[in-house]
């Protein structure tokens, strides 16, 4: 298959990387109804784990089997499917090969009442042994244990991409510092992506960024540079901006459950800000069957336009 | 020996294992009075470590005699019999091939004043020697060590499935931030099932859980999603699909020991709402040999019927 | 299940084994329809590495399919089924659990000309991922390449015990300082139990012997034993005091195919000399299945009997 | 050497051990005046590292010499000699093969105020190249540090019978959460030595327990069982009974120094209520050489009778 | 136990062994009828393997069960028993402690025609995990193999005295380059002795030695220095000499089955030469066991007067 010039052109800033891990990027960009765009939108199932089945699978009780996710997945042409462990080794032998799989590496239940800092639950030898093409792993800047997570992806990363597969960061501000409105500040989340992109990630998913600033010093700062903040368009360019200007694939998430006519006005203003896809769960599984593919479609729609 | 349907059905859900797994959970479903019909009754004898001897064994003192419970779980027509290191090297010798084993690879004891996290008291190569057709792994999910504990079952659970054994999760949610009442939430339980699936585990062993909510979110997505649980079989029915649509084999804790009655009728309850069997340790060795043999038989009973 | 006083005085001769082997040699010795009769009939398929798929299943075209011979096995209640690593893996996970398999560790094959010594095609960590009972390997006494052999079977060995597995030696002398008479005769045969059992086998695989003599010293202690070999029974009970006098399961290949009667017949024999059972390949496979199932139960009537 | 109908009955319970494990069991079976018996005087050493020298051997200066202890066992008739690292190699190669010997493995000064965990200071492969039947280690039941010691002894302990030594776990509660007097209270110290057997020790070390009781459940249960514990024999005899129904060796120390009369006295009371044998340091070492032999000859003398 | 000053003596020789082997040595020297002597009457059963079943047990059948010599090593009063993998895995867990064992780790089979070299058939962790004192090796100096056999015997001695264990060396001469005569010339057994005492070994095994010299430069140096080697003793005394003045131990093989004087007169002449004992098979157990006993307590009456 020839690629595009996008795709080619996006693979080229993994330079550094070796070609196993560059195939699985090229895996990813060449995948479902966006194949050759440079964008991507993401399925993940995580939810169950981070907030518990009833929170997650009530609106929709046939969610709660995991092949649901795997067809969801691969029925409406999305790039590619995330999930903690268990959920991967329910379905990846009866779908191998029919999409590329993410397979999330830590995960927190809401059960303790901890200092942010997500379980590791997976290995990288696990992503091997299911045919993931790339590992995936949850940082909550901002934390206490901070350090632990930055050094446990490190070893993660490194192991990752040894075995060439490709890394994807959740990069979560939160932490006692940080107010809560600072959590999706366009300082702090731009601040997170840059991070991410620091510590090796390959692929960065961030929370769509508001107009808050937390942090007074990065607000001078701003104003100085007379970088624009005022729509999700020019946030959303920002954080790219932030992520080694634009050379590293930034994605979206979904956030909580809404309208399908609000997740499609939200998906335009992250593609009018040069945001490479979405990674959408609730939006999409917490729905009839019908209805989540419905909106699944309409998300690449905007984004294949 | 050609297997019924309904084990092939059972198995078919472990597609991700290799076969020696796959060999091990049919060696579970295929051993003893319930061969054949995907229903478990497991003696597990952990209390000695975990209450101590005299609260453990003082009802029925024959049963400080490892042999004990080698033989009640033979002569029972029980599925498999789990302990920990000690006991078991006691008699796995002598007992070898007669039923399944299960190592319990955690313990706790009751005179430290401990955050809960049991302490890893044997390993996935002691399980092989000792000819163990699975490892057992205590979590209490709500510990403010749940992450140590995740990790670890984690580790356990990769070199476990690379070497062919089963994986049998205790899932007990038990911290700081939650009531006493709560560690037996209908909504709490069905979490801990939850996450156990997503861990990696075979078999999860979870407690019959009660009607009360501990979780105000989740209350909203029960009632919501108009979930049924006025009954206990109403309960088992929702933490059976809590890990992944049934497609996981959770079976249920006995709990202290009460009377034959009592245990019938609530097993009777656990079968009716699609439990997958019964892990009966207090209430079948806290009584005479003659006794506890009756209540497992009539147990197993309920199950076959 | 309790065992019978045969199997348990069986298992009592490998008490410097961990449990986990002793498991398994118990595991070949319950299942089938010799369990617990201390006879074991086993079907084993390596004809197609040693002898190539047109010699081997030209004569029953069906049997080129891997999935046949596990049918064969389990169908014709056979207490174990052996293969070479492909064999297994191509149906290993169809069929987990329902029959206990053995993973042959060498094979050869008949297009080089090379000195007798197979090839390592297999490991121990093969046999667990599979879920095997037992490892196979074949040593050539009187090969050139004897020691290569041994101190490779010595290595598997070791492991193979440490991770709670049994060895099958099958033992074929062979080589340039022997007849081709003397690969049968019976003082070559018996030492080369002998050989096996020293080497720490716990099953031993023999042909037939005949009332040929190789060497000299061992016809003149022979007559002066007085040791009758006129008849197969007399041999076979020489050949199993050979090995630990009567403490190692000895059992006897069929060789090529040949008419059920003389089968039958010959299975009379090795039974009455106290064999502890045959491992039949071409007689059983290189017939139609009708015929094939036909011929198995008659032998493991025989032993029944 | 043919042993003792009661030595082999000993051994019988170690059926799960390796034949070099069993063999050094043997071997504190019958070394000594005890020898074929089933009773062991041990003399231990540690009070030096645990206690400081002059609390140790002020009272006897002699008793600062490593060979003293050597030559005190060896000429008492004792079954083994224990002591930390440092003193085993000040006189391993002058008395090799005159003693058994035992490594203690971890240790405690008393000049740190830590929680109760002592630090490792020997290894498995310090006892082989000293010639050691045995390791020793001590854990403390109650401790926050629990879980260290246990899992730190899991690894010492398959490391140790793997390798063909034995293991003998001196059992210590002490902890945050416990009563001074708790320490020795009967439920506690029986609780302690089971739990020492759940994880895998041949021989199990525990304080004469006192007919305190720490625990209201432990209280309830021995009452309803109508468990003596009155005389220090009857503890004794419950203690042995936790110890999976006396199939584990459990030996008593002998506390601090006292006199001759009311040492024997004891140590008829341990063996009235069938206690394996005494372990006694001080009693043993701070008083005259003359005397100590005196004490330790009447000691044997005692389960001797 | 006290030792002997020639108990003592000896082990003052190996003072640069690690305390561990030193006790192995000590406990060769202690056990049976000859402890405390000095001297050593050593069972060794591999001759199945060497020469197979039928010549080694054909003239004792009862000799082919592997309890047999373990019993006959043990009533006769022998300091050890050594024997080949499988004979000592057949009995090492029913008779553990009642005898020093010692682990043959190479052996080699009379159905090739290869150049002498025996097959590494056991591990020194086998020795460990039987609980034997000591590993026995065979060199064939004069082979066209002995440097694999010397370096295959420096790593196994390495290890073993690691580990703690002692070091047993099988001395054959045989090859090419050497008249059938020379395999026990004078020359020849006192160089093998030297050979084996520089490779480390801490006891040699030898042929008694006849008055052949078979080198030339030999038969001027032993002329010259008017060594004696009429006798048997004469010679048995310059091979003790030829392993380091005498300061390792030098036992003596008895060759082929003969009558008990014939036997007797050999041994009394390997004692007046300084000979440390013997290592007796074949006189041993090609005899009913009442003349087998009888005959190694006639040997042990001797080394004993």
């Amino acid at each position: 298959m020839a690629f595009t010039d996008r795709v080619k052109q996006i693979l080229s800033w993994y330079g550094s990387d070796n070609p196993g891990t560059v195939t699985q990027i090229a895996r990813l960009l060449t995948t479902g109804t966006l194949a050759g765009t440079g964008k991507l939108v993401i399925l993940p199932v995580d939810q169950g784990f981070e907030h518990g089945p009833l929170r997650s699978f009530g609106p929709n009780l046939d969610a709660h089997d995991p092949d649901y996710h795997f067809r969801l997945a691969i029925d409406a042409g999305c790039n590619a499917y995330a999930a903690p462990l268990g959920a991967l080794e329910a379905g990846a032998a009866k779908f191998a090969g029919q999409i590329p799989l993410i397979l999330k590496l830590n995960n927190s239940d809401s059960l303790s009442d901890v200092e942010p800092c997500s379980a590791i639950t997976g290995s990288v030898d696990d992503a091997l042994r299911l045919g993931c093409v790339a590992i995936g792993y949850t940082i909550y800047p901002g934390s206490g244990l901070r350090n632990t997570q930055y050094q446990d992806l490190r070893e993660l990363t490194a192991e990752a991409k040894a075995k060439g597969l490709c890394v994807i960061v959740w990069a979560y501000p939160r932490g006692k510092g940080m107010s809560k409105e600072g959590e999706t500040a366009i300082d702090v989340v731009a601040y997170a992506a840059h991070v991410s992109a620091q510590l090796g990630a390959h692929v960065i998913k961030i929370k769509p960024p508001t107009a808050h600033i937390e942090q007074p010093e990065a607000k001078k700062a701003l104003e100085k540079a007379g970088i624009p903040i005022a729509t999700l368009s020019d946030r959303v360019r920002y954080c790219v901006r932030a992520a080694f200007d634009g050379k590293r694939i930034v994605i979206f998430s979904g956030g909580a459950a809404k309208g399908t006519d609000e997740v499609v006005a939200e998906i335009k203003e992250i593609n009018a800000g040069g945001g490479f896809g979405s990674i959408l769960g609730r939006n999409a599984f917490q729905r009839s069957r019908a209805d989540g593919l419905d909106l699944l479609r309409k998300v690449i729609g905007v984004y294949k336009a």
